[in-house]
C-alpha cells in the first residue's frame, strides 16, 4: 500500500464523505452493474464504465489487490408490456436470444477496448447464474420476506420495511410513495400484497423464450436478482464497494439491497458509489427527440450533433474532465476544447521525454512541483476528483513548456524534479487516468512520415530534380499510396 | 443457397464421407468442443479452431444460416489425482477459480482475433449450465442409465451397451476393453459398477471451490456433461454438425453420445468432424519433453525451434496447407515454405488488381481458368480439401504473375475472366480461408515509406546536400523515430 495516501469516497448509502477503509486490509472488492446486452451500447453506459475503470485503476494504484466485478445483464428485465427485454431484441432480428446477447456482449468488448477500459477481473452473466438466484429466492422466503402468488414471488417490502427499517435508505424514498414509481405497477398488480413489492421470480408465459425450471414455475429471474446472487457469490455477502449509474439507484439498488438483507441478514456493500449522468447539449440524452449520439457516431461525425469527429481517446479524455458524481454535459464546443486539451496533453507528454535537467537546485520550481504533485493525488484522494487533478496536470504542462522554451533561464529543472513529473505522468495519465497517446499508434507515424516525404518531393520538384521526384512517386505507388497535388498543397491517400 | 455445391464431409461417426444434407434447409446448427480456461490456449488447439472456422466461413459462404456454438469450460474436469483443473490453477496463481477462468478467457479471444477466427454465435460457459446439467442427469437416471453412490451420480455404460447398442459407436471401442483408458479408473473406482461407467456428477469434497447444490450433493458435472447439455440447449436434440479435437473422440465425445441418447433418447449430432494433431517435428507436442511451443512464441521466434517468428497469418497459412484431418507437421523448415508462399499470395493479390483485361478472348485462358476455379470449389466441397484448393489457387498466382511480366502477350485476360479471378481470390483466401494481408496493417507503410526515406537520405549525402541530409534526420526524430548508420546499410527505430 502506498503510504500517506487517505482516501475517501462519497457513500450513497450515507450520504457523506467516508474516509475509505476496506474489509479486509490489502484487498478492494468491487461490484459494478454492467450492460444489458440487448442493444448496442450507449454513451452514458460508457461514461460510468469509463469512470469505474479509472476507480478500478486508482485503487489498483494505491496498491490494492482489487477484485473487480462487473456483470453482463443476458436474461433482461421486465418492460412494462411485460416483455423480457433480451427477447424482444430477439424476434426483432430473427435470432435465438443467447445469440443477440452474445452478439451485443462482443460488441461491448470491443467498444471497451475502444475506449481502453480495463477487462474487470469476473464478469459473470445472469443466464450463468440462474441456480445461485433461485436459491437466493428460497432464503428470501425461508427468511419470510417472499410469498409466491400462481407461480411467480415476490418481495414483501413492507414487512421487510417493518422489521429491517432498510427499505428506502439508499434512495430516500418512503415506502408509501412508492406506486407511482414501481416497474411493474401494472403488470400482475392483484399479485402483489403491496405496489412497491416486486418480483424476485416470474412465471413466464408460453411465449416466452428464456425461461427455467425453479420450485415454483417454469419462469426467470426478477430483473434485481442476478446483482444480489452474483455479488455475493464472487466477493462475499459483505463487501466493500458497489457502483453504478445514478439511475440504478432506484429501484435496481435499492431492490438489490433489500434482497441482500433479505437473504443473507448484511447489508451487501460498505460504499455505494454512483455516476452521474451524460448530458447532451444540456438535455437528457433521447432517442424519441433526437438528442442522442452513438460512440461511433461520436468517433466517425457522423451525427448533427457534432461538427466533426473525435477519436476515443479525446471522448475519455472529455469524460475525466467533469467529477464522476457531476453531470457531463457533451457539446460540441466541448469536445472542440477537450481535443485541443488532450493534444496539448501529449505535446507536453513528448516535450517532457527530451527535456534537460540540472543537478543542482537553483531555485524554488522543485518545491512548486512537489506541491502541484502532491495535490494531484489529494484530489484523486478526495473522492476521484479527476478535473481538480486534470487542471493540476496542466499546470505541470505549462512548466514543461516554459522550460522547453527556455522560458524558465534561470530555474533549470533538476534531475529529480523531472524524474518526479515523468512518473507523475506515467502514473496519472496513462495508468489512472488510462489514456493513450494515440499519435503513438501506427497511425501516427505515418502521417508524419508521409509530411516529410511530401515535402522532399515539393523540395525535388522546385529544384528539378525530376528523378527524385519520380522515385518518390514509384515508390509510394509500390505500397499503395497514391499522392494527388492540388491548389492547397499535395494530399496522399491509400488506393 | 448456391447452386451447383454438393459439400460432402467426413463422419467419424459412420467412418465414410457423406453428403451434406442439414436437418433444416437453409440452417446449419454446428456444435464445436471450446478451450478450457485454465491456461493460455495451445498451438494445437488453435489449429482446431482454425479448422472450425474455416468450415464455419465456408457453410455461410454457401448460403447457410448457420448457429455456430462453441463452449468455455471454466469448470474444469477432474484430473487422476481427483482435482478439478480449474481449481488447480486458481490455487498456483492464488486466484479465485472464476478469476482465473476469466484471465484465459480474455487471454483465449485475444489469441482468436490474431489467428482471425470469427468469434462463434453463442459461447455458453459450463458453469453458466449447471442447472441444464443437473437436469440432464435427472432425465439419464429417469431413464435407467444413471446411479448413484454417496452423492456421485454415475453413467451406467453396461446397461446403455446393452439396451442401445450405441456405446463404443464413435470410438469403435469395446466396453470390456475400456478399463485401463477410463480417466477416472483409479478414483472411485468401487462406487462404479464397471470400469467403463463414468461420473455425470461428482460430490465434492471439502476443500473444492468451485460447487453448486444440487438432489445428490454438493457437487460439480461431470466433465462430459456441460458439452450433451449446452449442445441440446442451444441446437437441440437433434442438430447437424459436432466438431472438436480428434483426442476428443474417446472418452469425450463417446461419452457425450451417451449422455445425450440416454437424456433424450436419439443421437445428438448428424455428422461428427474431428480435426488430426499437430505435431512438431514429426512427433506429438509434449511439455515435459520440451517438445513444444506456444503461439507467442511462434510470433516472436523465442523458442529454441525456430529460427525466427512467423506472423499470425503465417501459421494461418501453414494451417490450411493441411488438410483438417490430417497431422500437421509443424517445422521451421515448413514455416518458411509458408511464409514464402503466403508473402507470393499476397504480392499476386496486390498484381492482380492492376491487371489489365480486353474485353475480346483470344485463346483458351478463360477455359483454363473457368476449370481452375471450378476446381477449387470442387476442392472444398470435397471435406473442405484446403490443401488442394491451395494448390490451384497457385495455379492461378502463376496465371497472374505471367500476365504481370507480360509473358502471355498473346493471350490476354478477359474483363469477364480477370472479374471471376479476383472475386474468387475475395471469397477463397480472404472471406473463407480467413488470411488477411498483414502488410496492409498499419505496420506496412511504415517499413516502406522508411526505406524510401533512408533512400532518399542516402541519396541527399551522397550529393553532399547536407540540409536535406539533416533535415530528415530533424523530422523523424519529432515523430520519434531514429535511423543508424552502420557497415551494413542505415537501420531505423522507434525511440
Amino acid at each position: 500500500m502506498i503510504a500517506n495516501h487517505n482516501l475517501t469516497v462519497y457513500n450513497s448509502l450515507t450520504r457523506q464523505k467516508e474516509i475509505f477503509i476496506p474489509r479486509h486490509e490489502g484487498h478492494v472488492g468491487m461490484y459494478v452493474c454492467g450492460p444489458t446486452v440487448y442493444n448496442d451500447v450507449h454513451l452514458g453506459n460508457c461514461r460510468t464504465f469509463m469512470s469505474f475503470d479509472m476507480i478500478f485503476r486508482y485503487l489498483r494504484y494505491l496498491g490494492y489487490k482489487v477484485r473487480y466485478v462487473r456483470n453482463i445483464t443476458d436474461v433482461g428485465h421486465l418492460l412494462d408490456d411485460g416483455e423480457d427485454r433480451m427477447s424482444k431484441g430477439a424476434r426483432l432480428d430473427n435470432l435465438e436470444p443467447m445469440e443477440v446477447a452474445h452478439k451485443y456482449t462482443v460488441g461491448f468488448h470491443d467498444m471497451m477496448q475502444i475506449f481502453n477500459v480495463l477487462s474487470p477481473s469476473i464478469e459473470p452473466r445472469a443466464t450463468g447464474h440462474i441456480l445461485e438466484q433461485i436459491e437466493m429466492v428460497q432464503e428470501i422466503i425461508k427468511n419470510g420476506y417472499g410469498y409466491e402468488k400462481n407461480g411467480s414471488v415476490y418481495f414483501d417490502t413492507v414487512k421487510f420495511a417493518e422489521k429491517t427499517g432498510e427499505y428506502g435508505k439508499l434512495s430516500g424514498r418512503v415506502i408509501d410513495e412508492l406506486w407511482a414509481e414501481s416497474r411493474d405497477n401494472l403488470k400482475n398488480q392483484d399479485e402483489k400484497n403491496h405496489p412497491s413489492d416486486f418480483a424476485i421470480w416470474m412465471k413466464a408465459s408460453d411465449e416466452h423464450i428464456m425461461k427455467w425450471n425453479s420450485p415454483w414455475s417454469v419462469g426467470f429471474p426478477g430483473w434485481h436478482l442476478e446483482c444480489s446472487a452474483m455479488s455475493t457469490k464472487y466477493l462475499g455477502k459483505e463487501f466493500d464497494i458497489h457502483g453504478g449509474g445514478n439511475d440504478l439507484k432506484f429501484p435496481h439498488h435499492e431492490n438489490e439491497i433489500a434482497q441482500n438483507v433479505g437473504a443473507c441478514g448484511c447489508q451487501p456493500a460498505k460504499y455505494w458509489l454512483h455516476t452521474n449522468m451524460l448530458l447532451m447539449n444540456g438535455k437528457k440524452m433521447s432517442k424519441s427527440d433526437g438528442n442522442t449520439i452513438s460512440p461511433v457516431e461520436l468517433f466517425t461525425g457522423d451525427s448533427v450533433h457534432v461538427s466533426k469527429g473525435y477519436s476515443p481517446m479525446v471522448v475519455r479524455f472529455f469524460s475525466l474532465q467533469s467529477h464522476y458524481r457531476s453531470t457531463n454535459d457533451l457539446t460540441d464546443e466541448a469536445l472542440q476544447a477537450a481535443e485541443k486539451g488532450f493534444k496539448r496533453l501529449m505535446e507536453a507528454h513528448k516535450s517532457l521525454q527530451s527535456l534537460t535537467s540540472t543537478s543542482v537546485s537553483t531555485g524554488d520550481l522543485d518545491l512548486k512541483v512537489d506541491e502541484n504533485i502532491s495535490g494531484i493525488f489529494a484530489d484523486m484522494d478526495d473522492d476521484f476528483n479527476t478535473p481538480r487533478a486534470l487542471a493540476k496536470i496542466f499546470d505541470l504542462v505549462t512548466i514543461i513548456n516554459s522550460q522547453k522554451d527556455g522560458q524558465i533561464s534561470i530555474q533549470e529543472i533538476t534531475n529529480q524534479t523531472l524524474e518526479k513529473i515523468k512518473l507523475t505522468f506515467k502514473a496519472i495519465i496513462f495508468d489512472i487516468f488510462g489514456l493513450k497517446d494515440e499519435s503513438e499508434s501506427n497511425a501516427g507515424p505515418v502521417d508524419g512520415l508521409m509530411q516529410l516525404i511530401i515535402d522532399l518531393r515539393q523540395q525535388a520538384r522546385e529544384n528539378k530534380d525530376w528523378p527524385t521526384s519520380d522515385k518518390i512517386r514509384d515508390s509510394l505507388n509500390e505500397i499503395n499510396i497514391q499522392i494527388k497535388d492540388g491548389k492547397e498543397g499535395t494530399n496522399w491517400s491509400y488506393k
